[in-house]
């Protein structure tokens, strides 16, 4: 099925849906980092997100979308991250069942977390052939819908109205920054801002040991991720054709960082402005330090994707 | 000195003087909580406020109301934990240079954020005694102004703004809650509350380990601090004349609640809202589920009075 890019209305559209249901996040500043950088940057906390991440965004507003003859089928994703979590509250709020497809070495909490918003999990080899193979099962047997985590106009909108609610607070930005796993997050980012003011700049950050958006950026076509052990756990994944189309389309550079800068600059977030931010979240801003920009004087807004971390296995510990 | 409590005038003009200076900081919610206590309850995010602590409001307020020829005599204190950082800044935004005195045993990153905020430090034994005789040298040498952290009509009544934009935002609260250390903090809190609204429960929490206030307050006299191990390091200081009075007048109830409680509230505030708290900030929720308070349906807000934790040493690590 071939699918087209959502414009500035569905974001909108999806602004509207999913503001009963959504926080809108605060957005925070800081003057170390401030001082740091010689830029004033606008912290978008998506880890104060319903279930701790923006990946409910996307989730509800395409599970809310859907006709309610196929809705009532039932849901289903595979993920062990903040997607899985993000369908299962989604369609909970929409009255439908979820089930989740996650690889049987997945964290306890997590498998609890999704049963706790009401999905049902099956389990199976942590391969990307078993999950899809196990989603597909589901499919047959139920007739439940798929919810891809990025690639996807609906999920895409949602992620988008971030964005949105930071522009609408900051219109000044010069900057925008995400960082870039699937690309669902950067896709909604940059089409909204990019509709709001062609000036702004939209810049995504990635690992180097996950720099396959980087790649494929030069490269012009899409290029897999080579390793998946980047501490940057939400960024492991590659982009979809959707997400590819919309970062050549809207984005205007990537930039990739260390690992080192990656769990340093996490550290320094948690204890300058006392958020608990994922290591995906710390990206964008390793990227500004790292990389020496020119960004005095800039107004900068970075999304802070999310909060889901295991305290008994931090990477700074 | 004779001094008299702040009344509702000295909040609102402490918080005309802290306004351009301090944070006004968050208030966020969490539907998890809610639903485990069956209340609506609103966290007023402290730890988000200049210094990581409410202490900036009290510290500030006090500095700024100084003559100009005292405060050019500098400004000291004796403190090892949050009020150092409070004094350090506040000082330096008034253009005084500020003097602390801090145990020789006061954790490096502590030291280092009262320095960098441009403060000298002055070491000493780590016992009342040694740090009130080292403070006295230093006024004695200089005619430095001494800032009492938490007995000081301006420094209550800076503490207060935080409660006064809690109840700007939320009017209806029917309780609201703050630790009880010194008690600076549930002093402004109270006397601001019961003056917006006098049908307002103003309810303190203390650990069972530093439950002072709550024997204080039943037995109607200044009871000492018997121990000072509790994990809420916060919360280990007695009472002062003036807030044990503001206490008499206008708090309502205190709760005290044990280690264990104190531990596992403030990880479940972690995990659940994203945000770094430290345990003193956890003594009132600990409270609520701890005592089987009927609060349902009810309104409560709760100060979230800082978030300046070592992360290499969690109480739940």
């Amino acid at each position: 099925m071939l699918q087209n890019l959502p414009d500035h209305s569905a974001i909108e559209d999806a602004h509207k849906r999913i503001q009963p249901f959504a926080h809108r996040t605060p957005v925070l500043t800081s003057s170390y980092f401030n001082h740091k950088t010689g830029a004033s940057i606008f912290f978008k906390c998506e880890n104060f997100q319903k279930i701790g991440a923006f990946k409910f965004r996307g989730a509800f507003n395409a599970i809310s979308q859907l006709p309610e003859e196929d809705g009532k089928k039932g849901i289903v994703t595979h993920s062990s991250g903040n997607h899985a979590q993000a369908v299962a509250l989604a369609s909970k709020l929409n009255g439908y069942k979820a089930t989740i497809v996650m690889p049987d070495n997945a964290p306890k909490v997590k498998v609890q977390a999704v049963r706790e918003y009401g999905a049902e999990v099956v389990f199976c080899e942590n391969t990307t052939d078993a999950r899809e193979r196990s989603a597909r099962k589901v499919i047959e047997e139920t007739g439940a819908v798929f919810i891809h985590p990025y690639n996807h106009p609906d999920v895409i909108a949602g992620q988008g109205t971030s964005a949105k609610e930071l522009l609408e607070e900051y219109p000044d930005l010069d900057v925008i920054m995400a960082p870039i796993g699937g690309g669902g997050l950067i896709s909604g980012t940059a089409i909204w801002s990019k509709y709001i003011n062609p000036e702004i700049r939209v810049i995504g950050a990635e690992p180097k040991w996950a720099d396959d958006a980087y790649r494929s950026f030069k490269s012009e076509v899409i290029e897999p991720v080579l390793r998946t052990d980047t501490v940057a756990d939400g960024l492991r994944t590659s982009l979809g054709e959707l997400t590819f189309q919309a970062i050549r389309l809207h984005v205007d550079d990537i930039l990739t960082v260390s690992e080192e800068s990656i769990i340093q600059t996490m550290r320094d977030l948690w204890e300058r402005m006392k958020i608990i931010i994922e290591p995906s979240c710390a990206v964008p801003l390793a990227a500004i330090l790292e990389n020496d920009l020119n960004l005095e004087g800039k107004n900068i807004g970075i999304i802070l994707t999310g909060g889901n971390v295991d305290l008994d296995n931090l990477p700074f510990a």
